[in-house]
């Protein structure tokens, strides 16, 4: 929390609405840009998407955005013209509150699917969050504490660079917990800078910077109707054209990564954080799909939370994949145990490995193909008691 | 168990060899059919087999077929070469013990992947198998047991039917438990019948058959290495050509379902089996892709688990299947009770549905489209505490 450094121009808000039926936690956040800024967005590849993102899909990229509102504990999906109504209408507030035209306000929700929002409570919250904007790191933990549901802490990362002699800050502040199989972004993610970067340019970056980043966790799988990543350069800072750009993704893409790890390591009752690295396929599709198949099989991750070395549940979900190769063409290690050398068992001491396992909060596996140079690492969790419990409990 | 029906010219044993560490539990099964008989097989597409999968593989359509040694607890798979030559040496010895040829004879096993055969122990069962082999009812329940795993319950289906006047006897069983995404066949199925058949068109009866029942379930949608469904038709009854094929294929279909059900209702730790009736779509394979992602979903799973009517989850699931269709094209029931309309959700008694969840081990839910006929029923299990404990604890 100590380190963080915020873009400049930028004002924050998190206060208590009522969305979430607990007084005492925070369910509303407000972010805005001092002046227009590029902002691009990539969203979920869901066919049910919730309203706040044809919302946004709607503005994006846009070189006059001036915030978003976004609100947690209802996730605004499924809920017909209503909801698009009421998605709009946040916008609506929010941009009278500080002065601007809706068009230049995006939102986001996320929580149960299929409820209305409780629009009177919004609109307070709204308000009240619009008197409460300021640019201090207690107004930016608010508002990143204002967009979790389940998670347990919030899931920031920022960075400074230094492009001409000139300070760049990136902010990134995310949300993760549960339904996520991100297909093309996760749940709530939010990336500031004082740069200026064209839209079209910012735009293709945040797409190449999804794939490789919130696109590459899993908690269990379930794409979700709200993914959404949104990035705003407000132009305080530096403009960023041609070679000045490479560094300034380089750094983007550190925020995303550190942002998509802390959801996976967050997910709801997760005890391990596993980072899954995938060599040696014909391209990095490839790599993906591979790694996507093993980080999503309950079975992997309930022998994961069972600190059981029980490799074969990983080769076969590997085979499964849709990718094409032979179990000669194989080899994985837990940790630092190679466990299957191109497709032979080998042997290995069952107990250190599960120590290792138990004693370990990350837990690195890694899968060797001899095909190419494709290659990916991608961020799961195990499966716990904690994970059923809190689902099987979530609405009820 | 009293109404078992046994296809004529069937012997079966079922003993405990030493695969398993418990001396109650039987781990080996033997059938045999006293004449050759037609066989075919549907496998896994796993890209990674178990050896007794790659020896059925190469063996099967087969017009000469004896029968299949089976042993539990260890699946012989991600063995490398010596798991081959293990395999081959079951169905030696198991064809020594009948007086055929090892080419006659088929193998299976399921289990722990990954581990070497007790070949010791697993030649000693063969003969001891061998020396058991019976046509009654108590000898079929005895092979039964000897291929479950984690399963609670042994899974039997038989049919009898009479075509041009003469009967002809269907007997099926079946495990299952966990590792359920078949493609295409699910762990170890088998089904005999006297009737007689081509083998060629017992081959193709296989795969239509699969593609409608065994390959309509899930517990974790993890594809196993293993996944088997053997068909004997050893032609001890009437031949069965042209129109009188019909009939068979349809009862042939009737007792994989009813196994497919098995095998979903007796997954682990489950405590509902759920049926998604999905129609409306394009066509089956669309209805089926929609089915599968709601099927496979820890969030929808833990919902069930919970009695938690959270139909959002649904809908977002069937959001990610890769189908095209719009929200106001879909509607959802949960039982009778119809939760979301058109793209619309309706208000509805949360208490009253989640008590019909709560009270009742079998559920329905059907998604409606209005963009075609196809239509796939699918059936899965809940997610329960049980499934992680057992999965956590299975091989240490």
């Amino acid at each position: 929390m100590e380190n963080q450094v915020l873009a400049q121009g930028y004002r924050f808000a998190g206060v208590h609405s009522g969305v979430k039926p607990d007084p005492q936690r925070l369910d509303l956040a407000l972010v805005v840009s001092d002046r227009p800024a590029s902002a691009a967005g990539v969203f979920t590849r869901n066919r049910v998407l919730a309203a706040p993102v044809r919302v946004c899909k709607e503005r994006l990229p846009s070189g006059q955005a001036r915030g978003v509102v976004i609100c947690s504990g209802n996730a605004n999906a499924c809920t017909g013209q209503r909801g698009l109504d009421d998605a709009i209408r946040m916008t609506s507030l929010a941009a009278q509150s500080i002065g601007c035209t809706p068009e230049q306000m995006l939102v986001c929700s996320t929580g149960v699917i299929g409820r209305h929002l409780p629009m009177a409570e919004i609109e307070n919250g709204i308000r009240t969050a619009a008197d409460q904007l300021e640019s201090s790191p207690a107004a930016f933990t608010r508002a990143a504490q204002a967009i979790l549901t389940t998670d347990t802490h919030i899931k920031v990362s920022t960075r400074t660079l230094t492009v001409n002699g000139q300070e760049i800050r990136l902010t990134g502040f995310a949300k993760g917990a549960a339904m996520i199989g991100p297909n093309m972004a996760t749940l709530l993610a939010f990336v500031l800078t004082d740069a200026a970067v064209a839209p079209a340019t910012l735009q293709a970056l945040a797409a190449r910077t999804a794939a490789q980043t919130l696109n590459c966790i899993s908690v269990e799988g379930h794409t979700s109707t709200n993914d959404t990543l949104l990035l705003f350069a407000n132009g305080q800072g530096p403009q960023l054209e041609g070679a000045a750009l490479a560094p300034f993704e380089q750094a983007v893409t550190v925020v995303c990564s550190d942002l998509a790890r802390a959801i996976a390591g967050d997910a709801e009752g997760a005890t391990h954080l596993i980072a899954i690295q995938v060599e040696g396929l014909r391209n990095d599709r490839e790599a993906w799909c591979v790694a996507k198949a093993v980080a999503d099989s309950a079975l992997v991750k309930t022998a994961l939370f069972g600190a059981d070395p029980n490799w074969g549940r990983i080769v076969s979900a590997a085979g499964y994949a849709g990718v094409a190769f032979e179990e000669s063409q194989l080899s994985l290690w837990l940790g630092d145990t190679l466990l299957y050398e191109n497709g032979m068992p080998l042997p290995f001491d069952n107990s250190q490995v599960s120590a290792w396992m138990k004693n370990n909060r990350e837990l690195t596996m890694r899968l060797l193909f001899h095909l190419g140079s494709g290659q990916c690492t991608f961020y799961t969790c195990d499966l716990s008691y904690d994970y059923v419990r809190i689902n099987a409990e979530y609405t009820t």
